[in-house]
């Protein structure tokens, strides 16, 4: 039985992406090595160091579903129906699109009835690999709610001052995590797991 | 010459103190072990891990002088004029306090005309040692105005949700750091240093 872990490419001050949902400098490490990670769908390569590329094909490697948000289902127009790293994703949405382009991939997965459902279902197609959570409202509720399993941050040395959070919309609360079980460093990059203590 | 390095226990999500001041679990790690730190002042002793104090003890020994906020001083009463780790301080306010009681002490210093005006009189304290630059608002404004060299984050494996971040009222931006120069492993802390790309 896999994981639930959320991810993502973090700044020092906690966020995901500027108050416009451009990364800026936070995919900085895709391009900081020479190893080529060929992605799946329309995503050119990435440019890894040694140390990232491990982290990154082992990351991929693990995850046999994904969870995401509608705002990043629309943003990248659900990837038109096959995500970079290649695995069937699960939307979470009040209302699914009714002409979405590319349902016949069979990629695209909608559950309208919140977050616990939507990581259930996830959990279904995945198997024995992990789910992954995207950053944002979805990993916030998603860690209020108590179903993650580990936290993962891409941790960039860089100071946004605003932004998205990776974890939006939870309460003011302290959710305990595990000290880090990984910490691999790179260029433009740390990587960090965190369990999360149940 | 010394360093100006700013320094906070921080959450996973970049903040270092919940919304009414109180720092909850981020100072778990002072009592994470073992070694007995004593401190200057009426703080009792800390009890780190080996890591922690290593890391704790170094830090200490590098810093000559500390530049805070009017807001941790009133919260503090200026710590009666003994900070814990027995250095001075040069607080930024606009207007000194005409009746702190511990003034004899000679430990704190008042600057009215900004941060750079405060740096520069705290380095002159200082000596060949490096000044510390608390969290918060000093933090954010010193990032902003590039006075800067490092970034400490004691990272504390948390997520609180709300709370005061780190560096406070930057403007949107993109502060490009270095790859952290050191990073230690310890008992519900990482100790992260970056240095700021000039």
């Amino acid at each position: 039985m896999g994981k639930v872990v959320s991810s993502a490419s973090t700044s020092l001050d906690g966020f995901v992406a500027y108050p416009d949902n451009d990364p800026g400098p936070l995919f900085d490490w895709y391009e900081a090595g020479d190893v080529e990670i060929v992605n799946h769908g329309d995503l050119p390569p990435f440019h890894l160091t040694s140390e990232s590329a491990d982290y990154w094909t082992g990351w991929v490697g693990e995850i046999g579903c994904l969870v995401v948000g509608r705002l990043l289902f629309d943003i990248t127009d659900g990837w038109k129906g096959e995500h970079p790293i290649g695995v069937p994703f699960v939307v979470v949405t009040h209302e699914p699109p009714t002409d979405w382009k590319w349902g016949s991939t069979g990629n695209g997965h909608f559950v309208t009835d919140g977050i616990e459902a939507a990581i259930a279902r996830a959990k279904e197609i995945a198997g024995d690999k992990s789910v992954g959570v995207a950053a944002g409202t979805i990993a916030g509720q998603a860690l209020a709610a108590g179903l993650l399993d580990e936290v993962a941050i891409d941790l960039v040395p860089v100071v946004l001052g605003k932004g998205h959070p990776y974890f939006a919309d939870i309460a003011p609360a302290d959710v305990k995590l595990g000290d880090p079980t990984l910490i691999i460093r790179s260029s433009r990059v740390t990587h960090l797991r965190f369990p999360v203590v149940k």
